[in-house]
């Protein structure tokens, strides 16, 4: 088993979001060795539920992979933001509706081997329709679908969100 | 639907395996608004199926997290490198197994909205045991469960990594 020791750890870029940080190691050969880490604030995601097993997922297009997807509606932590109200407030912002219950469901990393994200997943229920509040560098269309179709979509590759598939996941599950 | 025109994009940092772009678009209201992407090269991962319904799992130290955490078997793919090929080194230099089956299951963004990260996921199957290889880097201990055990993790939070959780339930909804 390699034991390795931690050198220095220092910020090489700081942005506005994201965080990049180098840290060096010595390994036990003696040779040293750069891990980089992207620090992240955190995000929260939400499975919301609609009466009779339906689920509202939001097509949304994605600058970094210059792709629209199909997700759940979910949201990076505002500095010292509680996760539950991230959820809440994703919620209506990118859907449109309003949850009188928001359960915690699950927390897990999305990319452990370089990235200190964590999501916390919630599932909402008793959902009333409100007004859709998108930031204005959002592109967002949210549309229901019963969740059998969901996970087809997964299965045939139509929804490649690990952090939806996971949520879609639980649910099914749980059901 | 807000409509947005991407004005300038630069590498704000590039590290070893990370880099860091920017892209400035201007917004409908003529403002500015500064997009974030990491772009990482992809990874591959796999789901080592052993006779019986059993699954090998490593226990791995995560610098980036400073935590250990239960995951299945996955690597970067290193420049130019087939998933497939990179899905077979991994298997065997972690977990000391070598696959004669290894049939792609599915391809997923780790966190879309700010890391261009796809995961190019494996099942392996017909195993046989072979010697770990690891990296100096990499403190990993593999052990062998049953899936109804790792699906019980999962529902506890014994194992919080994405593509993990993502891995089993392809499993389990197929089984």
């Amino acid at each position: 088993m390699a034991s390795k020791k931690s050198l220095v750890r220092r910020t090489l870029y700081a942005g506005k979001k994201l965080r990049l940080v180098g840290e060096l190691f010595r390994l036990p050969s003696g040779k040293k060795h750069l891990h980089e880490t992207i620090h992240h604030p955190g995000s929260c995601a939400v499975v919301p539920l609609l009466s009779r097993n339906r689920i509202v997922l939001i097509h949304q297009k994605r600058p970094s992979i210059r792709k629209w997807l199909w997700e759940i509606p979910a949201g990076t932590l505002e500095r010292g933001e509680n996760p539950r109200r991230c959820a809440a407030r994703e919620l209506v912002e990118e859907t449109g509706y309003r949850a009188k219950q928001l359960k915690k469901i699950a927390a897990f990393y999305t990319s452990p081997g370089f990235c200190t994200e964590i999501v916390h997943l919630y599932v909402a229920r008793n959902l009333s329709s409100v007004t859709q509040k998108l930031e204005e560098d959002e592109a967002i269309q949210p549309r229901i679908f019963p969740i059998q179709k969901a996970l087809q979509m997964v299965k045939k590759g139509a929804i490649r969100d690990a952090k939806t598939i996971v949520g879609l996941c639980f649910i099914y599950n749980s059901l």
